[in-house]
């Protein structure tokens, strides 16, 4: 019988096995060595997949976006009210558990080779595309009048950049109970400024 | 005559130097030789003023610090009133020119460095206490009540980061005025919140 190889599975593994070096050891750990052994292959393998380094770094990055994305997505569909659903979908996108805060060290490792190539800048900018049309949308959900959507996107989108890089460098129990509080407070102010400014 | 060296020169030249190869080959650059070449001397020397790279990369970012410190500080302590002067501190600490782009990128590359390092985050948290410091100060000139103060000083301090990240990624003419007029909204909408909420 012929091996039956599944290869989206084993895509999927080799991208997993590079958060894992990205997330232990940073962007310098990520040679096509040290993911061949966090995943328990040979350097071939990798090289069957992807073209080099920076493909499999754009394709990690990729594949953390999507996972939070169809994330976020289940979540702006849901049955729950504007205001609740766009501070849940905040809350996905933050380190909150183990699992986003990995997420988190492949992002800003990410935004660290992006600072000097014009490339990965680019995928940033596609990925974040996505995410502030998914933001906007629920913030007119919320009511937010059409003059004050750039403005408040950017505040929510900034503000949940930069308390992700917090938590992700000091993941603290009161940390997270604060960037929680933060954002809540943030969206449950949002009528008075629509009303008031 | 014996020759005469002014160290603390020295040394902020070869800062300057990893400044430089930091914005332009990210972390992976920064090799005591790329340094070297950058400052235009010898690596003997460099190990003659740094322990190594992770000491280099630690000063790197402290001067950084200090430099946008003094910056804000002077405007903190000006004659503008409270408001204006949380504006152009805030301004002060985003990429809206070419050196503070820079200074931002020695940022994030040291954050990808610090997500992989218990040394760096402490180091980061250290600088990130200062500043908090500093913007605690000026949100209370600015009328926040005692019991918003901590909300309202992540919220502003996670704005700028989040703001700086895609300034930094992109820094478009575009991007540097939607983020000045974000940051001039959130502290326009100040009052508003403490009043009502």
């Amino acid at each position: 019988m012929p091996k039956i190889v599944d290869h989206s599975e084993r895509r999927r593994e080799l991208i997993e096995a590079s958060w894992e070096v990205i997330a232990n050891q940073g962007i310098e750990g990520i040679t096509l060595r040290n993911v061949a052994k966090a995943a328990g292959c040979t350097t071939g393998r990798i090289s069957h997949y992807f073209s080099g380094r920076e493909q499999l770094l754009s394709s990690a990055l990729r594949q953390a976006h999507k996972n939070a994305a169809v994330r976020m997505m289940k979540i702006a569909n849901g049955k729950l009210d504007a205001k609740q659903r766009l501070i849940r979908v905040s809350y996905e996108g933050l380190p909150l558990d183990k699992s986003r805060l990995r997420e988190w060290k492949v992002w800003i490792v990410f935004w660290a080779a992006a600072a000097s190539s014009q490339n990965l800048a680019a995928e940033n900018a596609a990925r974040y595309k996505d995410w502030q049309d998914l933001i906007a949308r629920l913030l007119t959900e919320c009511g937010t009048a059409s003059q004050h959507l750039d403005s408040r996107l950017y505040e929510l989108m900034s503000i949940v950049d930069g308390l992700g890089i917090r938590l992700t460098l000091t993941p603290s129990p009161k940390n997270r109970e604060l960037a929680r509080k933060t954002i809540a407070d943030w969206v449950g102010r949002l009528d008075l400024s629509e009303v008031n400014h």
